[in-house]
């Protein structure tokens, strides 16, 4: 474990004056419940947000609160942050007793969490500078919000999500979703990994097919 | 204005460098949409997060991630944020053109980050200390997710929502849903001012009626 533990230090660029938390950070609690990354993903998370929110409220002097909030979802959400994990090659440092190999965001919140704790706020943010905010990317759009938003505005009512389907084994679930606005014949159809993104995919079908409707011209792009 | 500001300012025991933050932070989007509270409310709300769970974590060494959340929830839910607002008497300080009074928990949000962009963290976190941390409160418990947690483990499938009613003008909407998990014939029912409450509350009720039912005594309190 000692060599390994130098060896992730060196790919993320820190250096733990407690190992311990380091070694907490890599646990999964399938391998061990007490001595398991939940505690410092709790922490990571919410230092995580913290850390990137300031940034680009700082950064984008103008820019409206939707658009700061689309963009920090685009650098904060799982898919992004087990891409991160992907490629500090966490798989291999990782301690599990799970089938499958573990989604890798919740380690990286806990690295942070264990940075914050080792070493307070300002090497936490070196980190995620380095590590997270190192690309510029597209802010991710809540169509979720946008829809509900355009429905209560013209329809007084907000959109309803109802399941179609929901197939495959617990860890590789798909489920698929409609969304649909009393009164309007058209109907959005999404399919996710979680119901979020089934959601917000049903919400981005609806509102293009809104879109392509001559009464919605008021529609946003 | 001015007298208000010092009044406001002695009532929530900050005196701003800055008088144009404080002015901002008491600012409806129906009274100006381009200086009002909208950007320090989106550094408010993650930074209040973020003064809170750290404050917690160190405070509560021992306890696990779930509780964590659940009392984090407790402080920085809009329900007690608006009542904090009422404390404060926010009411007679903010500027809005809604017909009705606006809640205030976005005010209260708005504060916060008004005093960290003013002063930064530490005066933040005394302002949290003082006006929101400074009661001891029961975790809220996620009825959802226990509920779901239990309907994968026990069934391996997922709970279902359904809208059954939406009643009551926008700004007084009451929604009502169900709560189901497919094969099993209790249904939970919940009412709520938001979808998020009504979905909380009919998961509570479907738990509780699990709970009553003898195949089910695995079930927590």
């Amino acid at each position: 474990m000692q060599e390994k533990l130098e060896e992730i230090e060196s790919a993320i660029g820190y250096r733990f004056k407690n190992r311990k938390l380091l070694e907490q950070a890599l646990t999964h609690p399938s391998y061990e419940t007490t001595g398991s990354y939940e505690r410092l993903e709790f922490l990571g998370d919410i230092v995580l947000d913290a850390i990137v929110g300031i940034i680009l409220f700082k950064e984008y002097p103008s820019a409206e609160e939707s658009f700061l909030t689309d963009l920090k979802s685009a650098y904060v959400n799982s898919r992004y942050l087990n891409n991160v994990g992907v490629t500090l090659k966490l798989e291999r440092f990782i301690r599990h007793k799970s089938h499958e190999v573990p989604r890798l965001d919740n380690f990286v919140e806990g690295l942070i969490g264990a940075i914050f704790l080792d070493s307070g706020w300002k090497r936490a943010e070196d980190f995620v500078k380095k590590t997270i905010l190192n690309k510029k990317i597209e802010p991710i759009k809540n169509y979720k919000n946008i829809l509900s938003g355009l429905s209560k505005k013209h329809f007084g009512i907000d959109t309803h999500y109802e399941l179609v389907s929901e197939k495959g084994p617990p860890h590789k679930r798909r489920y698929v979703f409609k969304a649909r606005i009393p009164g309007i014949k058209y109907i959005g159809r999404g399919m996710g990994t979680t119901k979020k993104e089934a959601h917000m995919q049903a919400a981005k079908d609806l509102l293009q097919k809104l879109s392509k409707c001559k009464s919605f011209s008021i529609l946003p792009d």
